[in-house]
């Protein structure tokens, strides 16, 4: 055994209790949520053949991709000149059969092809899992890091892009959240936009453009328009467009004029109008009020994906950037050559929200995910005093420690300070006399002597 | 994107809706009871540095790793006449930094040193995360398997090896299992058989014999013993140790006379019965009698990893391995710098008792697990009738869908039973005219007319 200082894998964190604390409050959180609306649980493994990633995330995202060595005498096959050539690329394919998850969409894809005779459509799941990408670490950028996504696959009916958007409002909501928009647009809207400038051949570059608006302002996107082939005309016609003002309704009565001539655009604005109808049935009025859901025509995500209504979730409290995202994307599946099967899905940002969460000072103390009472141990006497009163805790289901060894009372005490324990019992010789025992609260600092069964009535209540 | 038939990597499994709602129930039963024994959760990094996990599992174990390729040109620093000589093995280190997590242990010896500043001993930590290894798969082994792992770290008290009887005790029970023994021994008894006998140096052999007088019964232990050699003499002596007999205090009192003149054996019987006395006085008199707490001599487990109690938990309703198993280790962190740490754990095989429940049928009906009620939907305008009547459900926390489209009874009947939701609410003119609605009981057949708020009552109750 090497005597080596540890560290940790570039990329990579540890979580600690206090953390793992936070992380499965937002989990459970959303995953409640999800439940509630119908959506169950998969897991897919860690490890796909490389065969099934590969190809999916374009050149850039096949780079990132972590490769998992074959065991064994794994240059065994590999091609001499390949070997000779030190041809570290061409080698791949050789060397390594598997890698590491990249992303919850196409190991879904996958999933959903494979179990196709098993599963009902429409088929609601969610997962929660850790995806792995071999991207430069930096500041809240991770190697590691976990997905948290709910997609249902064979379903056109919008009524599902309007539960996403009461599922982001309520798991938002629930975790403490009250200032965050849900902004909305369709990719078909931005299609009509293209066509009516008559250059649908520069969709991608339009929507890249009007995407910066926020950072760079309407100068800045002319400038890039211009750049990329747009004229002064095409930019008149798409000023209104991009510096759209309003309601959503007044949004959509001027876009309905714009894109008049354009299938496509009309399209793109009667399912937008559609999911608003349902929101509002779903929510009732009061709900309604209190959301801000937005169209925002300069919204663009992933276009080559996406192909329907595509979904984008601020916090206005703290400069973060998006915490949620998704959209509809028509042909699933077909990656692995299943056609034709519709999909819609969003995503939560569960890192950023930590974060969020964090400096907002929103997780909540948990009393209950931790120790909730140390027994104190001053001697053998004491110590033997105090297992039956340790499990009768327990039997009430009341998470408790006897401290066990013999110590100074201030070394127990910082360790049920450490350990964020909020109360302490003490056992001293009064106390094993009168039955009393001296329940200290670690925040007040107040002490009583009560009998274990107050004491219990007391810790179960102050649960609740 | 290629079109190819997807398939999984080898050795792993993706979890379905209706394994997953299982395979939570299991786990969150074991990991409540890790919390109210004052147990705190952690989560290590999948990936951890190759030079942290190597040298710690043997050299078979150190084959079973699996490495990760290092990104970009991975082939640029080899030396070239590993290269030319196809040396797979010695070429490992200069291509592959990172490695998958082989079990809970390793990295979180590595956490306790790295996080030594930060955390207050004693450590309680639990750990449930998969972990990797490149076995040949076969039936119930996979190379994608979770660990269920529970340590304290920093403390030499026998409490802590009591509280894990009661902790399999509590946790197997609270999962349904009626009939399990809970096998208990010490590395020092061990120890000190070889020493009366002369031979320390053979414990291993020795222990590695007496662990199958199970399957090949004394006369086959005997053999081995000889074939070892351990001469017919020292058989005599071993003789009544092997087929020791009777209750626990039966066991100890021969035990006592034989291992008189080992200071070690003593030692290790007197561990012992200090945790059957904290576990008498931890349990009661009622729960003592009802567990199977077993004292077995035979029981070797990883004797060159364990230096004082070791467990081993067994069903006997099932034909079916052990279901858990641990011990203590006097020098956890060792590996990595920090001496004199001692630490105690066990762990719980989750895929075997996924298996048991299974076989048993124990596993609950968990019916608040997926959708509770779906909502049938025949046209627009009972669609409509029923999106407030949805999410008036969803507020009093039901898990509810409306049926995405409308669609004929017989297909959303087959929807709800393939999802196995228990309630269907039926809509049509009648119901939208009267406000009566149509509740279906899927498993009974049993149809009644309620209003919605007193299918919420009824809901709600069912949940409880």
């Amino acid at each position: 055994m090497s005597n080596i200082k540890p560290s940790l894998a570039k990329g990579t964190r540890d979580f600690s209790p206090i953390e793992m604390v936070k992380r499965n409050y937002i989990y459970d959180t959303i995953k409640k949520v999800f439940r509630k609306y119908g959506y169950a649980e998969i897991q897919t493994p860690s490890m796909e053949n490389l065969s099934t990633l590969t190809g999916k995330y374009g050149d850039e995202g096949d780079k990132l991709i972590f490769k998992i060595l074959n065991s064994g005498d794994y240059l065994s096959k590999v091609n001499p000149e390949l070997l000779e050539s030190r041809n570290s690329n061409g080698m791949i394919a050789s060397i390594s059969e598997k890698a590491l998850r990249y992303d919850l969409t196409v190991p879904f894809a996958r999933y959903v092809v494979m179990h196709q005779n098993e599963i009902t459509l429409p088929f609601k799941r969610f997962q929660v899992q850790p995806v792995w990408r071999a991207d430069r670490p930096q500041k809240g950028r991770y190697r590691e890091f976990y997905q948290c996504d709910v997609d249902v696959v064979g379903s056109e009916s919008l009524l599902n892009e309007a539960e996403f958007v009461l599922i982001y409002q309520e798991a938002l909501s629930n975790l403490g959240l009250s200032d965050f928009s849900i902004k909305i647009n369709n990719r078909k809207i931005l299609t009509g936009i293209a066509e009516i400038i008559g250059k649908p051949e520069l969709i991608i570059d339009m929507t890249v453009a009007i995407d910066k608006l926020d950072k760079i302002g309407f100068e800045g996107v002319t400038k890039e328009l211009l750049s990329k082939g747009f004229t002064d005309a095409d930019i008149e016609v798409l000023k209104p467009v991009i510096l759209l003002e309003g309601s959503n309704e007044e949004k959509l009565a001027q876009l309905k004029q714009v894109l008049a001539s354009s299938e496509a655009g009309l399209k793109g604005i009667s399912e937008i109008e559609t999911v608003f109808n349902y929101v509002a049935s779903l929510a009732g009025s009061e709900l309604r009020a209190a959301m801000q859901l937005e169209l925002d025509i300069t919204l663009a995500r992933g276009l080559n994906y996406y192909t329907g209504c595509i979904f984008e979730v601020k916090t206005n409290e703290v400069a973060m950037g998006s915490i949620g995202g998704g959209g509809r994307y028509d042909d699933l599946t077909g990656m692995f050559g299943l056609k034709g099967l519709t999909g819609v899905g969003v995503s939560f940002g569960a890192d950023r929200i930590y974060d969020v969460l964090l400096e907002l000072d929103l997780f909540p103390e948990s009393a209950s995910a931790g120790t909730k009472v140390l027994i104190s141990n001053f001697d053998a006497t004491a110590e033997a005093y105090a297992l039956p009163l340790l499990q009768a805790l327990r039997q009430a289901e009341i998470s408790a420690e006897l401290y066990p060894a013999s110590a100074k009372l201030k070394k127990q005490m910082s360790y049920a300070d450490d350990k964020h324990i909020p109360y302490v019992i003490l056992i001293g010789s009064d106390e094993m006399e009168s039955g009393l025992l001296t329940l200290k609260d670690m925040k007040s600092g107040v002490q009583e002597k009560l009998g274990i069964d107050a004491i219990i009535d007391m810790l179960t209540e102050s649960a609740l």
